[in-house]
C-alpha cells in the first residue's frame, strides 16, 4: 500500500491531465445537443479501462423519449479488473455525465476546460460530480499496473451516463445483472457525494427517502372572475390553502398524526456520532444565505436533516403564478408537497396517514368542491451502519491517508442507486465521498481541490486494501 | 317617440347591416397586428357620425409601450349631436375595440363575420361588447334624422378604442375634458354591461371595488433542495400558506378584523330590490359549471356578489407551479389575493387592516423569514341610486319598450370608467345594458340577440325622451 500511496503522490500531474481530458468532453445528459458527447465520454472511459487491461463491456439501454424526440440512451460501461476467486470483489459505481454548464451562467472560466486556480482548486464541470471520483478508481488501477502490483481485490465497474437525467434504465439493469455480471460482488462502494464540510473526510451511511404528494381541489368548470363570483362559490384555492396550512407548522413539525410514532428513537450510540462533526452553524448560514435556521445547534440541525422526517410545501399548480395582478378564481388547483422519510417509516403507511388526514381536514371545511390527494411516488430511506466491516475498512483507510477518524454522516436527500444496489445484490453499500461540501456540484464554478483528487485517489486505493482484510 | 319606435322596428335590417360592417373590422386592441384595424374602426365611426350630421373630433392619446414596442394609441372619438342650450346634454360612452378572437379558439363561425342563426342571434366578436350598443346610439340618431325629428336631448359621444386593454389614457382625458368638451353634460349613460339573466332588462346602479394585495415571504438567498434543508430552516411557503389560510374561511367569510364593520347595513328598501330578480340558481350553476354555491338562495347569492365584500386567493408567485414533481424549497414566494369592496369601505382603511392583520399573524408564527405585504392597487366601489331621476327615466323607458319594470342590479366586478365619469363630471352615471347575461362577451361565439339589438336601440332612444323630461 505504501508504494501505491507514494506513486499517486508522485504522479499527481498525470492524474490531473486525465481529469482535464475528461472535463473537456461536455457530456451533458440533459441536453440532446450534447448526447453525442455523452457517448464520446463513455468511449473515453472504455479506452482508458481497456488500456489498463480491464475487460470491458457496454450495455445498450435503448431509446429515450425526450419531449417526443427519440434519443439513444448512453450505455452502461461494465468493466472487470482482476478475476481471482480467492479475492473479494468490490463493485464501484460512478457516472460519467454532468450537469449543464454555460459560461453565461456566471462561470469565471470555460466550464469544459479544467483550470487550476491559485488555491489548487481544479475548476470545471464534472470535476467533482462525478468525473474526479470515477477517474480516481481508474488512477488506482493505473498505479498498480505501473508498479507491477496486483490489486488487493477484484473490481467491477458500473458507470452510467444518465445520472443527472433520472438514471433511465439503470435500475432494471442492476436487477437484471445482479445474478449475472454482479453475481460475485461482495460489497459496493460509491463515491458520488461530498464531505459534510471542507476539512474532514466522512463516510455516509444513511439517506432519507421521499414520498411526494399531489392534492387537487376541483371546483368550477373553468377559471372564474373574482368580481362576478367572489363570495358566492366555494373557491378551490381557499380550500387547498386551508388544508395545506394544516400539514406542517412554521417550526417544521409535521402535523399529520402518526408520523412521528414511526420514527426510530435516537440511541445513545447514534447520539455520539454527532459529537465531533466538522461542521459549523456558519457553514449552514453560508449555504442558505440567511440565518433562518430553526435550531440553534449543529447537532439538532443535522439530526433534523439526516434522521428526522420533514415536510415541505413546494407549490401549487393551476393557480396564478406570474408577476402582476390577476383577479382569477382558479378552477382547479393542485398543491405539491413531500415528506422526507427516515427509519422506520413505511411509505405505504405514510401515504395512508397523509391521505386520510387531508381528507379529514377537507371534510371539516364543509366545502362543495372535491378533493383528490395521492402519493405520486415514493422512494424508501436507506440506512447502513458505520459498524459494518465495509465501513470499518473505509474508516481505517481514512485514518491511513488523512490521519483522522472520518465523520460519520447521513444525508437528507435521496441517492436512489444506493438502495437499488443494496436491494438487488443484498450486499453492503458504502458511500465514500472524494469532494468537499463546497464543491458546488450542480452550480457554477464546480471544483475539486487538487488535494481531494489526489488524496481521494489514495483513499479509494487504501480502502481496497483495508476491505480485502475484513469479512464482508 | 312612437314614430321613432316604429321606424327602428321597420328598419331593423339596415341596423343589422351596420353591425355587420362594424364586426367585420377586427379591432382587437390587445394585438399589435390588429392595431391598424382599431384605427380603421375609429374612422368608420367618425364617418358614420359625420354622415348623420354630428360634429366630430378625435383626441390623440399618444404612444403605448407594448413590451418595448411603441404603438400608436387609437384616438378617443368625441362627437356632438345637437347643441340646443334649452335641452339637456347626455354623455354616452362606449368602446369600439374588441377582445381577441380566432376561429381556432372554438368559434362555430368566423368571429369577424356577423352570422344570424336560427334563433336570431347575431354572432360575431364585438356584437354585444360593445359595438352593438355603440351602434344602438348611432341608430337612434339616424332614425331621428330620417324622420326629420329633433332629438329630445343633446348627445355627446365619448368612444374609446382601448377598453379591452386597460383604457390607457382615458382617465386623463375625462378629467381634462370635464370642464371643456364635457362641460355642459347633465347626465351620463353607459351601455356596456349585461342583463342579469336572459329574459328581463335591468338598470345597474352599483359596482364593487377591488383592493389587490401582494404578500411576500423571503427566506434563503436562492431556492433550496428539500432533501438537504427540509426540517432545518424556516420555509417561506410554510409561512405564507399559514398566513393566507387565516384570511378567509371556506364559506367566504373574511377573517380580517374590522372589514365587516365598514359594510353598510342592508336597508329594507334595498332588501326589496332582491324580491323579483329574473335569475335562477340554475343560471349560476350553468355559469359556474358545478353546484358549488355557498348560499342556497338567489337573494343571498346576489347580495354576496353585489353588496358584500369577498376575498379571493389568486395564487403564489415564486413557488413551483409546473406539472410533475419538484423537491424545491422556494426562496421567496408572493401570495396574491384581493378583496372586493363595497359601501362604505375605505380602501386606505382596508389596506391598513389587511397589512396589520397579516403582520400580526406572521409574527405569531415565530419564523425567521421576513414578510412584506402591501396593496398593489385599489379601485373604489361605485354606487348610484335607482331613485335618481336618471334611473327613474331609464326605468320608464324600459317599461315603454319591454312592458316590464327593470331588474335593479349591481355587479360584483369593476368598470373603472363609471367612477371616472362620476368623479370628473360630478354627474349621475347610469348603466343601461343592451345584451343578455349569456352573450359570452369575452368568450367564443359572442352574440347579441336580434331582439336585444333592435329593442335595445329603441330603449336607448326612449331613455333620451324620458330623461329629457326629468330634472337631473
Amino acid at each position: 500500500m505504501d508504494q501505491f500511496l507514494e506513486y499517486v503522490d508522485k504522479h499527481q500531474n498525470d492524474f490531473v491531465e486525465r481529469l482535464r481530458k475528461a472535463v473537456a468532453i461536455p457530456s451533458v445528459s440533459g441536453d440532446p445537443a450534447h448526447r453525442p458527447d455523452v457517448f464520446r465520454m463513455s468511449e473515453f472511459l472504455v479506452q482508458e479501462l481497456k488500456a489498463l487491461g480491464a475487460s470491458v463491456e457496454t450495455r445498450d439501454l435503448g431509446k429515450q423519449d425526450w419531449h417526443g424526440q427519440e434519443l439513444d440512451l448512453p450505455p452502461i460501461v461494465l468493466a472487470t479488473v482482476g478475476n481471482n476467486p480467492e479475492k473479494k470483489t468490490i463493485l464501484v459505481y460512478g457516472h460519467y455525465d454532468v450537469q449543464p454548464a454555460l459560461l453565461e451562467d456566471g462561470w469565471s472560466t470555460n466550464p469544459f476546460e479544467l483550470v487550476e486556480d491559485e488555491n489548487n482548486r481544479l475548476i470545471g464541470r464534472g470535476s467533482s460530480d462525478d468525473k474526479g471520483p470515477v477517474l480516481g478508481w481508474i488512477n488506482v488501477v493505473e498505479a498498480h499496473k505501473a508498479l507491477g502490483l496486483e490489486l488487493p481485490v477484484n473490481i467491477k465497474f458500473c458507470l452510467e451516463g444518465m445520472e443527472e437525467s433520472g438514471s433511465e434504465g439503470l435500475d432494471a439493469l442492476i436487477f437484471d445483472e445482479a445474478s449475472k455480471y454482479f453475481k460475485d460482488v461482495d460489497g459496493v462502494c460509491i463515491s458520488d457525494n461530498y464531505w459534510l464540510g471542507t476539512t474532514k473526510p466522512c463516510l455516509t451511511y444513511g439517506l432519507r427517502g421521499v414520498s411526494y404528494f399531489h392534492m387537487k381541489v376541483k371546483g368550477p368548470r373553468a377559471d372564474l372572475h373574482s368580481g362576478v363570483f367572489g363570495g358566492t362559490v366555494h373557491e378551490p384555492m381557499t380550500d387547498l390553502v386551508a388544508v395545506m396550512s394544516k400539514l406542517v407548522n412554521p417550526d417544521g413539525k409535521i402535523l399529520v398524526p402518526g408520523i412521528y410514532e414511526q420514527v426510530r428513537a435516537l440511541s445513545p450510540e447514534e447520539e455520539k456520532t454527532y459529537d465531533d462533526l466538522a461542521f459549523q452553524m456558519e457553514e449552514l448560514h453560508d449555504a442558505v444565505g440567511n440565518k433562518i435556521n430553526i435550531h440553534d445547534t449543529i447537532r439538532k440541525t443535522l439530526q433534523c436533516r439526516w434522521r428526522n422526517p420533514s415536510l415541505s410545501l413546494h407549490g401549487i399548480e393551476g393557480a396564478f403564478y406570474s408577476p402582476g395582478d390577476k383577479t382569477v378564481i382558479p378552477a382547479q388547483v393542485t398543491g405539491k408537497f413531500s415528506i422526507r422519510t427516515v427509519p422506520d417509516m413505511d411509505p405505504k403507511q405514510v401515504s395512508a396517514l397523509v391521505v386520510k388526514f387531508c381528507q379529514d381536514e377537507f371534510a371539516k371545511l364543509g366545502s362543495k368542491n372535491t378533493l383528490d390527494v395521492h402519493c405520486t411516488h415514493d422512494g424508501n430511506y436507506w440506512l447502513s451502519s458505520p459498524n459494518h466491516p465495509n465501513y470499518v475498512a473505509a474508516a481505517k483507510a481514512v485514518e491511513t491517508v488523512y490521519g483522522v477518524k472520518p465523520d460519520l454522516t447521513r444525508e437528507g436527500g435521496s441517492i436512489p442507486v444506493t438502495l437499488s444496489f443494496q436491494d438487488a445484490l443484498k450486499k453492503n453499500v458504502l458511500l465514500l465521498p472524494m469532494g468537499r461540501g463546497d464543491d458546488g456540484a450542480h452550480s457554477i464554478n464546480e471544483k475539486l481541490d487538487r488535494s481531494n483528487y489526489i488524496k481521494g485517489t489514495q483513499l479509494l486505493g487504501a480502502y481496497l486494501y483495508e476491505v480485502s482484510q475484513v469479512k464482508l
